[in-house]
């Protein structure tokens, strides 16, 4: 019975509304009528709140953020194309081996997964193009696989005087952290409906921007499903090229709803929160966070295994005693560190809860936590609160 | 309030039974969970039942059927092979100025919408083809544009002989109609969840046959999202290569239980029987019906605008007075004619209703409708319920 409490503190799904769970529990509407293209018009005004852009065009695929993350590629990118790409973790490795296997020239900012990028390792990068090569650059803004973010903003200041497009993908950090599509100069986005959308997994977000529209047109890379003047050409009729996935669109018109009722900024705010009460908490009961505060998620926090616990042990655990999932490492963390999310549908009392049940079990485990973890949470949550 | 009581009879999105949508109103699973591999690889087996094979690898895309349909020619073709194409309607169309698109030498057999292909005509292009450069064959089942069945049986056979490799778009047609996916010899299948699947859109299908996977190996065209490669090696593990669309996965679960309870015979009896009931009622009331008896879709019936009625203004009376949605006709037959869908989780009341509907609303837009059609239904669906 009590799977039922099952609970999802991993970087995705994450929680689903009860009011956008619903909406998908209704008879899916025809995708060809003025009651679909008038919530999938309020979703695209939605999405462009989100990502904080006027002028940008965004597309709602029916595929998974990896598809997005093509769409990208396969727009913008001509085979032989130079790319700079930003590698350190496995979402910004599975970008790179993408635009290398569709015959660009990628060139990758290697780092240890948990660092982030420097702005000064991107402005070395660019400024050995001398010739202007390099088209486009590829950044995760933040990395699923470690809860690290990279300096996008800084990044985009980098690109914009190079004169490269810059293509973020913010499959995870979108709505958690700002970010300011328009203002900062990001020319590609992707997310996807199961991170900060608070949707079941199924959509794919891309927002296309001026300069992305006019290497679009040059770009020879094969494309249909992907294809933005498809997908624009059917959007201005107020529809999609292919057909969508009417159920998740009718539920991200609620959590849209949703959204613009906390207002984005306070969304951030309280990501920022939750960060801040879940990396001081743990940090109290004695354990090691691998990001930097400088350089952590608003959207995930990655733990290292604690001295003598195994991550398998300490999941199945939580699972079983408290109907709380949390994320194993990926790659070459799997086992070395444990992901806590707390994106999207998340509020205080999820984090507490979380952290409460992780306080009853490593001690369990053989690893006793400082009790004054509660105390700090408490102090952090007030600090953030105001 | 009475827009909630929408139906559907179009093709595609099918009516959704209670206990699927009530499968997508659940919290999400992670999708990366024993709970979740399980109801993966049920649905993996599930799937071979429907398309009858036993050799084939079935995989899930978080895509729409367009999506399915690329990854078919992502994963089989390289620059230059020359493919040999049927177009009788807009997704035979679709799939032939894709293969063109992502640079096949594409060669077509194309014939008016409405229109079934001849075997005859098959046998001749591959005759033709001395050489043997023809390596793959794209034939449409059931095209949705027309309701049109083109023979896939016979052309599977003719095609084998020739050495090709045959793809089937079976979107539609699958499950309403006869087809024996290892029996009949056809090396790849593709279909979508909004159909004989009785879920929402957001999922294909496809099936790679042993030929098909022999041709994948040498096949040079780039894929990433859709590589089959990808996508055995995570089946293998009984996950998928990227974030699938738990929801719908759930949902699809629930609908393969339901066909498994009802048998693939008789899903394929109930469509036949829907079918005749409304062909031969709709041809006594007085109209005229675009396919031929032998050349005509159990999924869906398109029927010729009667004279001096509107498209147009029939559905809108439809949708306002009876909340029945039916579909308009497509790329030259818009306006043309309408289509009725009969597919998925339909009964034999709903095809009354939608044909008591119709009989009531032609007489007010000025076609007389023969009455004696009641007979002909009550006489059709007691031959075809035996």
């Amino acid at each position: 019975m009590f799977d039922q409490k099952r609970f999802l503190m991993i970087p995705g799904p994450t929680p689903v509304p009860e009011s956008a769970l619903l909406q998908l529990a209704k008879h899916p509407l025809p995708h060809r009528s003025p009651e679909f293209s008038e919530i999938l018009m309020r979703c695209t005004e939605g999405l462009k709140i989100v990502a904080q852009t006027k002028q940008a065009d965004p597309f709602i695929y029916a595929a998974s953020g990896t598809g997005g993350m093509e769409a990208i590629l396969a727009n913008l990118l001509s085979p032989g194309d130079k790319v700079l790409s930003v590698v350190n973790g496995v979402f910004g490795k599975r970008w790179a081996d993408m635009a290398t296997l569709f015959g660009a020239d990628v060139e990758r900012i290697t780092l240890p997964m948990g660092q982030a990028v420097q702005e000064e390792q991107v402005r070395e990068a660019l400024a050995k193009d001398s010739n202007k090569e390099i088209k486009l650059v590829l950044l995760t803004f933040s990395e699923t696989s470690t809860g690290v973010v990279n300096p996008v903003q800084a990044v985009a200041k980098l690109v914009r005087e190079h004169g490269a497009l810059l293509a973020v993908d913010a499959i995870t950090g979108l709505a958690a952290m700002p970010l300011k599509m328009d203002e900062w100069g990001i020319d590609a986005l992707v997310s996807g409906s199961q991170k900060g959308f608070m949707i079941p997994p199924g959509l794919a977000f891309v927002w296309v921007g001026p300069r992305a529209w006019e290497a679009h047109k040059q770009a020879s890379f094969p494309r249909f499903y992907w294809d933005w003047t498809k997908a624009k050409k059917a959007l201005d009729d107020k529809t999609t090229a292919f057909t969508p996935n009417v159920s998740l669109i009718c539920a991200l018109d609620e959590t849209l709803r949703l959204m613009n009722q906390e207002g984005i900024e306070k969304t951030w705010k309280r990501h920022e929160k939750l960060k801040q009460c879940t990396r001081r908490s743990v940090g109290a009961m004695g354990l090691q966070l691998l990001a930097t505060d400088t350089e952590a998620s608003a959207a995930i926090t990655s733990i290292v295994a604690p001295q003598g616990i195994e991550i398998k042990a300490l999941r199945k655990k939580l699972k079983d005693d408290w109907q709380i999932v949390v994320a194993d490492g990926q790659a070459e963390l799997q086992g070395k560190i444990f992901r806590i999310g707390h994106l999207g549908f998340v509020c205080d009392r999820d984090v507490l809860t979380a952290l409460s049940a992780l306080s009853q079990v490593l001690p369990e485990l053989g690893f006793p936590v400082n009790e004054a973890w509660h105390q700090v949470y408490n102090k952090t949550l007030k600090e953030f609160s105001k």
